[in-house]
């Protein structure tokens, strides 16, 4: 890692090393090997900064340094624009980036009790993982528990469509199979009878808009292509599915399934509304 | 354009005139031009070739030639994954390339009566359009009126979105402001009393999940950035809202907005469980 120089430098030229260092963090093996992650836009920094993420460093702009308070903690780099676009990952450059520590958030089982989360197998799109998290953050969800399989929450691309939700919700990665079994032990989540429920939706599952659902639990939700592993099927407790009300059920094709993110935001607004 | 050769050619070489011709149907312009649009991937293009929509060409690779029936009236071009590389849109090109024609349909205010119909207020992003369609086709909307601002429905990151549902929904372009002071008047689409509900989300609408919702009228979606626009804003006549249930409502920042695919998801879900 580059040396932090602890000084504010106005209108520094960027060194390759700067530059390649901010790069490799769009890597997972650099984030995990450093602990750090980055964030971008004009939008999501303020918010960051204004949250419990530790905020390192900021590559910005003199205009978003001019209308943004930073913390004195945080170390500022006033940028030209076209030295950001040099490590932005964003299509087009805006205003600031910024460096942050990875949050290591500590998977309770006790802090889960009496509370809705979502468990998410394998979800590989980047953009559907920044929507499901954005979601959990509206729906007051505060833990997303994942399967090791499942692309990483500070990837750049993730972060960035979580809209700064990334800041306020917990994602943890575990190893799901082991997670599961033990909530059905209910040694460690306790449920009215000392187990939670863990729904999933699956084809056969009841309607979750007459089923009576839990304000206490799991929510499954599956991979994008291939859906809920059956592993993982085995586990499920309670199954639901959202009906389609397409015209072409019968042949002429049909709308076969929902997005996961699309699908997540539908279940969780129906265990919210009661 | 090119001239289509009336027979099957087997393992041919892709002209230059083609494969420009084809990479030309990934700009809006073009697309108009030719009234032609392209669809990927073995997933979508047996049910495009499943549905009303006209396919023209297909281009692909022998395997998927020797899975799928493909109708005579299509032309047929085998080609080998690289050149099916030199034509896709795709980050990895996926078996098959469609060429089909663009259908018109018709915007007869008679037909959305007894319906719902969501209506798109500049909906920019191809993928949150491509998702919009989806639902539609999940929740039985059969159509969907856009802005003229509205990203191009038959831009290939929307059809791809789309997974299918593109063949089954019928996407109309208009002046917005035009069609709803029209509806307003009551002239054309009628409701109980001659006008049709314009339902919208806004900050200051009523709890959609308790607000009773007619099963006829328009349902308008905003903007990804700005919402619903001031002008269509004042034709709404029923103002709805999602509540959220975030945790961070009284500082430390709070999910301040839903992704409009997601507030359609949910909206059209609450439309429809009644």
């Amino acid at each position: 890692m580059f040396k932090i120089l602890n000084l504010v430098v106005p209108n520094i030229m960027l060194s390759k090393s700067q530059i390649s260092f901010i790069n490799s963090l769009k890597q997972k093996k650099y984030r995990e090997e450093h602990q750090l992650f980055i964030a971008e836009g004009a939008k999501i920094v303020p918010e960051l900064l204004n949250s419990s993420i530790v905020v390192k460093q900021v590559y910005a702009t003199s205009d978003f340094l001019r209308n943004n308070v930073i913390p004195s903690t945080v170390e500022r780099f006033e940028i030209k624009e076209n030295e950001l676009e040099r490590i932005s990952s964003l299509t087009k450059a805006n205003e600031v980036l910024a460096v942050c520590e990875t949050p290591n958030y500590f998977l309770d089982s006790e802090s889960l009790k009496g509370k809705l989360t979502l468990v998410l197998d394998d979800i590989k799109d980047p953009g559907n993982l920044g929507t499901i998290i954005r979601i959990a953050d509206w729906f007051g969800i505060e833990n997303i528990v994942c399967s090791s399989e499942t692309v990483d929450a500070f990837n750049p691309k993730v972060v960035q469509a979580t809209m700064g939700s990334i800041a306020r919700i917990k994602v943890h990665y575990i190893n799901l199979i082991d997670f599961l079994k033990q909530q059905r032990t209910g040694v460690t989540l306790s449920g009215v009878e000392g187990k939670p429920k863990i729904y999933g939706a699956l084809l056969e599952g009841k309607n979750i808009y007459t089923e009576k659902l839990s304000s206490e639990g799991l929510i499954v939700i599956g991979n994008e292509s291939r859906g809920i592993s059956e592993e993982v099927q085995n586990l499920i407790t309670d199954k639901i599915s959202i009906p389609s009300f397409s015209h072409y059920k019968s042949g002429g094709g049909e709308a076969e399934s929902l997005n996961a993110a699309i699908a997540t935001s539908i279940i969780c607004s129906e265990f919210r509304r009661r």
